[in-house]
């Protein structure tokens, strides 16, 4: 199975390289994962609507642009569906016995994702009603990830 | 203000240890903040749901003697209610324009929170549908009390 995060931005603190680096080598057990950063782009201080809108189209459009035909895309946005990690397991079981070549997850930068590459995906999905920096978001989702494969293994994890 | 993370447990990975002293550091400017951390009980491999009850509550008896008259505590179990990142620093400024002395916030073990203290909770409040572990809940909570101060304050904070 093979797993992969698109996201946008690099992560700036330590704590938050090593902690993926960590999450990344546990998950590699379990499949061929993947994370590929493209770059974001400058937002001018006080930036108006129009501004935002130019930022994350050009940053989406990057993310596109990476999307093959037969992947499940999973976009990450506070507007979408909430699952648990049992549901989001059993989505991930669901796309492989689909035969999706591949899971891609998308991670917007700052701005979050445009509309038009949240109606590209096979699945919004939202962790929250609150607003996490991209930053610690990405620790998050490696977390359930390998949350993920430790339900559908049947292996403990504890809380 | 005075904020306080009542917590069972050990933060064990160097990352989340880290990631806890910078979210402290940065709090400080803001508030009189304290994470106390209590001890967890052993759990046995495969615990009888009866095991895991006493455990919990042990877990929480030490918990509730932490607790003084007049703070405002939040207990953070995911049964709770959702608030978004806005509405929970609304929660803050309300507890202490209505006078309370501390606002505390519960984290559970592995095994999470008693009914008894969900009840003594002035909220019952939950991040996700999901399960994280303890650990990097811990840096989440931090993060969300920090966006919180941030948005009190009118200051900005990229996403």
């Amino acid at each position: 199975m093979k797993i992969r995060i698109l996201c946008t931005g690099r992560l700036k603190e330590r704590f938050y390289t090593e902690a993926a680096a960590e999450f990344s080598k546990r998950l590699s057990r379990f499949c061929e994962f993947e994370i590929l950063e493209l770059p974001d782009e400058k937002v001018p201080d006080d930036p108006s609507p129009a501004q935002i809108e130019a930022v994350k189209r050009t940053e989406c459009r990057r993310m596109e642009e990476k999307l093959g035909a037969g992947e499940y895309v999973i976009a990450l946005d506070p507007r979408g569906k909430q699952l648990s990690s049992e549901e989001l397991s059993e989505a991930f079981s669901d796309a492989m016995l689909r035969g999706r070549s591949r899971i891609t997850l998308l991670i917007g930068g700052s701005h979050g994702l445009t509309q038009e590459i949240r109606g590209r995906a096979d699945l919004v999905l939202s962790f929250s009603r609150m607003t996490f920096s991209h930053q610690i978001f990405r620790i998050m989702l490696l977390e359930q990830i390998y949350r993920a494969f430790k339900i559908m293994n049947g292996e403990p994890y504890h809380k």
